[in-house]
């Protein structure tokens, strides 16, 4: 519960209207996207401006009331469960675009913008905001860049940190940072821009950002190749970097996920093929259309069992939307979805596909793979039921080896989706513990309360996704 | 000096072959290229391995002495002045390329290796690195990574940062970490990697990198704008940005810099106009045709006086050349060169340009521009002498502000030679108190004894370029 002087003072900032304690406004905050982590806030708080999120900070660092930044809570590794109660923070009144700026190409935006809404804006004006997160027509751009999310185009464009120039940031300490700016090229200090990317609030709570634009390519065109044999995929991604051409997208699905996915969407996919690569590429037509025409050269000749052009924007689109349900379509099959991103280097997909099919037999779960084969990087999905303590202990241990096996091949626990709660036991696997100890002594630095979002990315203890009975 | 113990402890690790305390030994690197920061080593030691460079740390540690990494010793802002003793580290035992990954489009690489040898040698497989620092004949990767050095080609590729993805570093601490790794996306935990690019040794010792490779462009041509006037080739710059062309450079030379450039390398540059643009675009062959042409339109939109193409690489090549050499061109002129970074969104350079001039006569000196038009990174160049201690502090007054000019313009005080010694006093104006204090907390947390590159980054009084007498 915060504490009531704590809370007269959060009411004198922010005013009764922007103000929560109550039960029903609680519960609507005390989970996101991640199924069981669930946890109550003591209060929920809508801050209008930097001013107002600077005074509530220096009130929670003076109770010692741990803060949790919220946008859409479309992330999937717990990031934004208040775990240890505290305030959740509310970007509700940070929802303006502040400027598209056509000569330095750039958009400044308040973090509570909708990714959706920043990609609209600027492609109205013939510019390019790459990063397309799967749930971009939800999620917030302060999201986005706490998460450093990823997306279906990473592959050519890079990810959200890639498009981060600038940041304003309120510190733990009550003090307002800004970082960056429109500047192709800065020095001036460490780049806390990109340490706050991706840092899922613990270092600070970003209040507006300035986003790198590019000019939107001319032309866009979309083919799915079918194959019987997954390796037969795997390589034909390989083949195709390795012909120096960099598809925007390169993405593969499985049999049981294509399945889903058709069930769902019906728009005609193959449901008896082992495995399908929905591959765009994108640029000057001219170009586009030599790399197609190539790219279906290659699938051919690693035997894809059948390689289709879309032929319209209609049908490329219905593809792209089939592809971008796949986890709607998954979670309609079972209670509870586990969807994770352990990820490779991209010559390592097919040995980590295969990993990921023969843990599921061990374990005897069912887990769907899809994901972004050029970035290696994979999403195992587990339908499972959290009821089923048995099966769920079974999933916990699956995960363990495949993050195990992805660290093998030189890979990471984590592509896109981050740490947070949910994968913080795992994080010394990739970092070992001097790269932890690196992250803490930076953690207390910067937060030495540990108020900012605190129980993410530190394992507190080896709680996983398994409630241990008292 | 080097505490007898240590020493012992030094030779120990290293052997008597790379350990040299000798006065002409500690001479030669007691300066790198920035002029007027020279400052003694107590000591130069080559390691031949990181575990080596792991017990120096600890060794250093304990007796608090300082460790300044060195590879080619080319920065501009005295990174590599031992200005507060110590040891300095060098490289010239971790100069192997260690492995190109075509699959994965990777380089993996010890910190030693000149910056033309991985050029050289990923070229010979059809990739690309991009990065190209002026010096990166001399220059090594480790340098580049620690100063984040841009380039010529960082308007459309960007920098060293956007190439850099994993590192093995020694910590402060003696501990060795690896961050990052073969990967398209990789969200595990603080983004380590970007944040020791760019940190100047102050944070920890670089010792090996996986940097990413790009397909080598098809074909590349370059073209020379000729104005009469300042303003038209800024709005060049700026319409050719805005018309969605991105061209590899876009160079700019004042008539001062291309006056001494010509004297320099005679290759019959016009050394009556105002103003000279060189402007590159590379890509596939048909595209890179329209966008000169539409390039070459928009020059004579502008104004430009005369356009020509290079007809050939090897005229190119002499233009490419030219341009590189505007330093060394500058530097016979006069004693001391002083070259500076400041940097500016895009939009602002004209007016930039002007205040540079402005403020050269204020202070009646002589100062060339030149710089990377298309990246708003300006290299104002002041011809001067470090013996005349009157005008040096004028010097001192134009350059601060420049700075302050860059600072309001949305800019910052350096874009791609670094902080440093040089810069130090000026980058609170860039971060504010709070933003230095944010670093700080940084530092201290990885490096609690200060013993990584002390005296860089971080003011330690309001010395600047003028030696304040005893």
């Amino acid at each position: 519960m915060i504490d009531a002087q704590a809370k007269q003072q959060f009411l004198k900032i922010v005013g009764t209207e922007n103000y929560d304690d109550s039960s029903t406004g609680r519960l609507v905050y005390s989970y996101d996207a991640t199924p069981q982590f669930q946890s109550m806030p003591d209060a929920v708080i809508s801050p209008r401006n930097k001013e107002e999120i600077a005074s509530i900070v220096k009130v929670c660092n003076e109770f010692k009331i741990p803060i949790v930044p919220r946008g859409s809570g479309t992330n999937l590794c717990a990031g934004t469960c208040p775990t240890e109660g505290g305030v959740v923070l509310l970007f509700k009144h940070f929802n303006k675009i502040l400027e598209i700026d056509e000569e330095n190409l750039t958009i400044t935006v308040q973090p509570g913008v909708i990714t959706q809404e920043v990609t609209n804006a600027v492609e109205a004006k013939g510019l390019f905001y790459p990063p397309d997160p799967g749930s971009m027509k939800i999620s917030t751009i302060g999201g986005n860049i706490n998460e450093n999310s990823g997306g279906l185009r990473g592959l050519k464009y890079g990810v959200t940190r890639d498009y981060v120039m600038g940041l304003e940031v309120v510190l733990a300490n009550g003090e307002i940072i800004k970082t960056g700016g429109k500047l192709a090229k800065d020095v001036a200090g460490y780049d806390l821009t990109r340490l706050f990317v991706g840092s899922e609030g613990t270092l600070g709570i970003i209040t507006e950002a300035t986003l790198k634009l590019i000019p939107m390519p001319e032309t866009k065109e979309t083919i799915l190749a079918l194959y019987h044999d997954l390796e037969a995929a795997a390589k034909t991604v390989s083949k195709i970097i390795a012909s120096k051409i960099i598809p925007i997208t390169l993405e593969f699905l499985d049999q049981p996920t294509l399945e889903a996915v058709e069930a769902f969407s019906q728009i005609g996919l193959p449901t008896d093929a082992k495995a399908i690569l929905l591959i765009e590429q994108d640029g000057p037509a001219e170009i586009v259309k030599q790399d197609i025409e190539r790219i279906i050269e290659i699938c051919k000749d690693e035997n894809a069992v059948s390689v289709k052009s879309a032929q319209s924007e209609e049908e490329a689109d219905a593809l792209r939307t089939a592809r971008r349900a796949a986890l709607s379509a998954l979670a309609r099959l079972k209670p509870t979805t586990i969807l994770e991103d352990a990820t490779v280097p991209r010559s390592e997909i097919a040995k980590m596909v295969k990993a990921i099919e023969e843990i599921a037999k061990k374990y005897q779960l069912r887990i769907c793979t899809f994901g972004h084969a050029g970035d290696g990087n994979l999403h195992p999905t587990c339908l499972t039921d959290v009821r089923d303590r048995e099966e769920i202990e079974r999933v916990e241990k699956a995960f363990e080896e495949i993050f195990e096996t992805a660290i093998e091949l030189g890979g990471t626990i984590t592509g896109e989706h981050g740490v947070g709660v949910m994968k913080a036991p795992y994080l010394e696997m990739k970092l070992g513990a001097a790269g932890i100890a690196a992250m803490q002594a930076i953690k207390t630095g910067l937060d030495p309360n540990n108020i900012m979002n605190p129980g993410k990315m530190f394992a507190k203890d080896s709680r996983k996704r398994v409630v241990v009975s008292k």
